[in-house]
């Protein structure tokens, strides 16, 4: 099977995936009347496993639902010793380098993974590691938090593959890397 | 005639309107067989007057073509003295806040600005003087450069008004200011 590395993340008008005090309450700001996901159950089905780093998964252990995900969750930290008791199971930690960490996950047959988080996203695209991005807009300026993006070593080339609108008020673009 | 100031820009998937060497020959990148304006001419159409920053206007006149604009261009500089003999009576040097600069140009009868420009751009944002942008994203990350945004004081929520896809890769979103 095709190997694959994708992102699905909503961010703001000018780019940020948390507000100053951490907050995600703006991805939230469009009345979502219709129950739309946006996509998001279609893209998780073509996805094996995830990866994120510590702070994503704590900030997602810290939200009052029960755990999201049905894939196993691979969560990169160079910090953490041990999955906490509760999550055992689901989450697995794994540590090296992000070329270690894909082949490990590999060799347990889970080939199309979702990276998220932002300090993981922007380390796997420094190392050009991102095959598909799928950005969902939120008409909102946040004027600053966390940035999606940062620093790259070059010009990444991509595709845009397909545009569509959520809520009437969320563009959504999912663009897949050109590689030559 | 209600007065509103507008942006009309193309931006890097990751938010850069120039690469790090001031490159801007990625905003060509995808070919454009079918010589599309992507909605300049009818943006233009309904704007009477332009207002961009000295660095702008510099890198305008640089360009080996004929001046484009048939429209007044306002240059916003604290530093330059007058404008070049070549531009006069298209170009007109503007000094002051932001609200003295529009007050002045909308005396003249311009209501509908044009404001573009990296740092123009910034500034009218943080002074929240934006009412709608036009922003065309190119299918490329640049790791750097020239960023559109800066921080802004506050949240600024917008309504996505419409979206288009010009030559089957740029996504356009049109947004207007939502103000309450």
């Amino acid at each position: 099977m095709d190997k694959k590395n994708s992102v699905f993340i909503g961010v703001s008008i000018d780019g940020y995936i948390a507000d100053r005090n951490g907050g995600l309450e703006w991805l939230d700001m469009i009345p979502n009347t219709e129950n739309s996901d946006m996509g998001y159950f279609e893209f998780m089905s073509e996805i094996d496993a995830l990866v994120m780093g510590r702070t994503t998964f704590e900030t997602v252990c810290s939200f009052d639902v029960a755990w999201p995900y049905e894939k196993p969750v691979f969560v990169l930290s160079s910090t953490m010793h041990e999955i906490p008791e509760s999550h055992k199971g689901k989450a697995f930690l794994v540590k090296g380098s992000l070329q270690d960490i894909l082949r490990q996950i590999h060799e347990q047959g889970f080939h199309r993974i979702y990276i998220d988080g932002g300090t993981t996203i922007q380390n796997f695209l420094k190392a050009d590691l991102i095959d598909e991005i799928v950005i969902s807009t939120i008409p909102v300026m946040l004027g600053g938090g966390a940035p999606l993006f940062s620093d790259l070593p070059q010009h990444m080339e991509f595709e845009l593959v397909k545009t569509r609108t959520y809520l009437d008020q969320i563009n959504q673009a999912h663009y897949k890397r050109k590689r030559t």
